[in-house]
């Protein structure tokens, strides 16, 4: 399949929908972000690309992240994880904090915020030995681990975090502080609020563009390998599980309605950004800052409706 | 990929998990069924039939029969079903309803009690023609309509309803009621919630094999045409949205668990069946009364773990 | 203390106050009933009454009656009561809902109509005997015996039930009727949803006026025994009890609000009344149908923070 | 009516049902008191007093600090303080989470905990002119005004803060946290969560003993006025107001059972301790330290039923 002249034709038929969504507005480094911006980038587990509009272009990745941290919090204490967090959708924003309540401070799954920072907490927990780069500062070293381990997935050092955006979050993160809080008061969090908090907040402000996230999320779609260097970085059965929980997880409450219309694991940011991975044939990232009412970049799911429709890629 | 051995190998490592669940005995004709029962059925879109265990023997379908009203009521009103029945997951039985509170009547999903009863208004509201069938009278050309529908897919005239435990339900169904009366009171019920609760009961109390039950799901599996008749049911489109849905809300507040593990789409019923879809390969039923704690056949989960493990089956 | 002329000056000053509610407007027979109408009355312990404005025109009680049903229940049953209903304030019939599932079907208090309708199902199983009078039929029996408790506490035999009323409630009560199938599934129905249902719809419909209403009442502003005939109706501990459950139940979720403002016990209607009591002082009741946001009469709750004001009658 | 003797009677009584609660164990300090201790203390209107068992002892006030602070704010900012704090009472501790996200980070009372941080943070940004005595450091100051408050009310300079306490409640403070964290994402608290939170800790680990609390209550029983110094403290409504927010909503979850079996206004704190007002009559403050299920003084409670029942002093 030629994926070039479809990805094309997605960029054409999306420009007059750049302007329907609503670009992030609760810290000023998200709200000041250009919304008629379009970019997209595929790449297959053969290693062909193609790629249109802004795909070079760098956004803060927000919590596609998650997927990433995810992957290593499994690697460093794998299924004892879920002992602390669930592997069920959640419903609305309103329905995981009643969730959190009925269940003991156990969220209900990681890609939702609490889930993610209990993600962050293990993490800090089990920073790797630091060996000659340790800061011995816990919070350092572990946002140095993930910054790393997504340049290592993304095979390209350049990545960064932009420190505005991390900042930014931390003096607006109310809402998360009251979630590890709440944790904390079940014992759900091993670290101390604010330092699993700074973690958060900077691995959310990770810098990416399309290109590099579709070269990051790679070796989900082909069995938990990196297909182009062959490095293994999580087992086949692994990879097809964190799938799962895109799929059923990974777009807040619309999760249902991105596999029903698109049919495919992803994770979107609240920078616009969509992280989709298509079993055994690509890894695809789109971005687009102007959200739909679910907090989902609104042109970026339409572009993916397209693409699923034209290349047939519904996993279902 | 020769079934036959790997189901047979599955119905020899199940038994020792027979005994672990528990029977639903919230009716007696439910409550009497034997526990350590299990069967398994397997056809593929080629046509090629594997069974292990009591695969011919009859259970009642329960929710199950969801997806196939499901099917019905999109193939009458189309899209306009999403007018008045969400397509997310909704967390657990509690969550349900203060969704319904919150989102003003509107079910999450068509797979939960709340939603299948509004798919059943709708088929009461547009029944077919009857023809010189029809009774006359609306709740019994619409259970015909149902039953003709199951006898259709799975290409078997002898599918019957199992009219004790249709009457037990009735006679225990005040939670069902309480949930339509609920959406009633929001407008999203045309028919009286007598007339509504007659033909749902009706629909779970339908009796089939695992044998029967595969045959009927697999034009599910080859994109909403029969494969060995030919005969196209839905539309390629609509079969894959289906899968979805089974996907992320066929299990109740274990459906991101089923994903999980299976990785199948599929759509389990309190009698103790579990209708699973490979998409493009094949459809299979099983069967095993023990329930787990979320009222998922409990050997029947296990069974489909191991036979995605052995024959990689999963979408992700 | 000369209440008339007190009366008189909130009547002059409510005008302007009695276009500002709003109808309500759930069934048609409420519907219309003129807006601008407002009716005052008290009577105290040694029998000195006043009134102004509509005091003699009857309109429906609705949810005052469950001040009445509650202490036939009392009588019955005694504490036994407490078993099947709680004594705590419920919040938002949003909370009551979710509130009633998490209590396992034991509604809050007897004053929400969850916790009315477990009354009038006790009521109902345990009515007195018929004598010559009893139709034979339960749900006519009980409703008769309501109807002469009613006649029997106010001193006359003319009250009586608004017949279309009650058929419109019974033809819009999805809602209540979905509350009583919920708790039927927990047990806490004894008698089918439809007689429980018919009669709680009845006493819901009965026609009285404030002079009748205040009546009535009198008995629990003077411990439990009309001081008027002498007749004890209830202990004095348990009039003292049903006055407290009105000051923290009676007004939905603007209870608090009604003892922060009025300092007194009452009971509102959806119809616009509200009967009041000031402990071994008087009872009052007061009309005027615009409700205001929560469901209580607008122009009467203001009249009674006029009187609490300048009769200092606050129990605090 | 002499006092005394029905105080020592019910110090007699009591005694079987000291062993009965169980003693607050979320902080050490508060877990290691001894559990079969009783103390009462009555004051009345005009100045006779009766205490009986350990009515000179320290205890930590807890949440009956809460009545004060509301006390305090309500004078510094009046009725604006009811734009950022509601008068309802607010059910269970699970659904005042609930309603705190429905009504957008509006507690529902100040007596709960979110409400009372409320009025902390009121109190923390309208500090009295601290003239010579301030410290520059306005959670000191604030802290001081809260504890010179309480010194006057009780006309006791000796009444002093447990900092043991008060360092162990910040320590373990994770669900207070939470629920500032979470107002403060409401834009609901005007200073830091760790401010306010700070000041909070420090006016529930005030100690006193129940002569010292019924002294300073005294003035709720007096309109507003300090029977005894004939200083006015609040106006008289505003002394109403009070006391019925401390009926509907001074005990948790159990405010009703209070208002149903003691029949007067009361504000109850973990450390066992409840302050009781009896409008017109008296003040009195009663001490145990085993809790019931809800959180109240298990023995406190009885003994309250006991003395409303004997001196007839409900306001019902």
């Amino acid at each position: 399949m030629d994926l070039q002249p479809i990805l094309d034709g997605i960029a054409d038929k999306i420009g007059p929908h750049l302007s329907e969504g609503r670009v992030a507005d609760y810290i000023p480094a998200l709200a000041r972000v250009e919304r008629e911006q379009f970019g997209m980038a595929v790449i297959t587990c053969k290693g062909e690309t193609a790629q249109t509009g802004a795909a070079d272009t760098v956004f803060s990745i927000q919590s596609i992240s998650k997927v990433f941290t995810l992957t290593m919090a499994l690697g460093k204490i794998g299924n004892d994880l879920w002992e602390r967090v669930g592997r069920e959708p959640s419903g609305s924003a309103f329905n995981s904090i009643i969730q959190l309540e009925r269940e003991h401070g156990i969220p209900r799954n990681p890609l939702i915020n609490a889930g993610a920072i209990v993600v962050t907490d293990v993490i800090l927990s089990n920073r790797a030995d630091p060996g000659g780069r340790g800061s011995g500062e816990a919070g350092i070293d572990a946002i140095r681990e993930i910054l790393d381990f997504m340049r290592s997935t993304a095979h390209d050092e350049t990545i960064a975090i932009d420190r505005e955006v991390a900042e930014s979050e931390a003096a607006h993160g109310f809402r998360n502080a009251s979630l590890a809080n709440f944790m904390k008061s079940f014992g759900n969090m091993e670290n101390s609020v604010e330092r699993a908090l700074r973690v958060y907040f900077h691995q959310c402000a990770i810098a990416m563009s399309c290109k590099q996230l579709a070269r990051a999320g790679l070796f989900l779609a082909a069995d938990g390998r990196d297909p182009i260097s062959g490095k293994r970085i999580v087992t086949p059965s692994r990879a097809r599980r964190i799938n799962a929980i895109m799929l059923t997880c990974g777009h807040y409450d619309a999760s249902g309605d991105f596999a029903f219309k698109v049919g495919l694991p992803g994770k979107s940011g609240v920078g616009g950004g969509i992280l989709c991975i298509v079993p055994d044939i690509a890894a695809l990232a789109v971005w687009s800052p102007g959200l739909n009412k679910n907090g989902n970049s609104h042109a970026g799911t339409l572009a993916l409706e397209m693409l699923a429709r034209e290349t047939g890629w519904s996993i279902f």
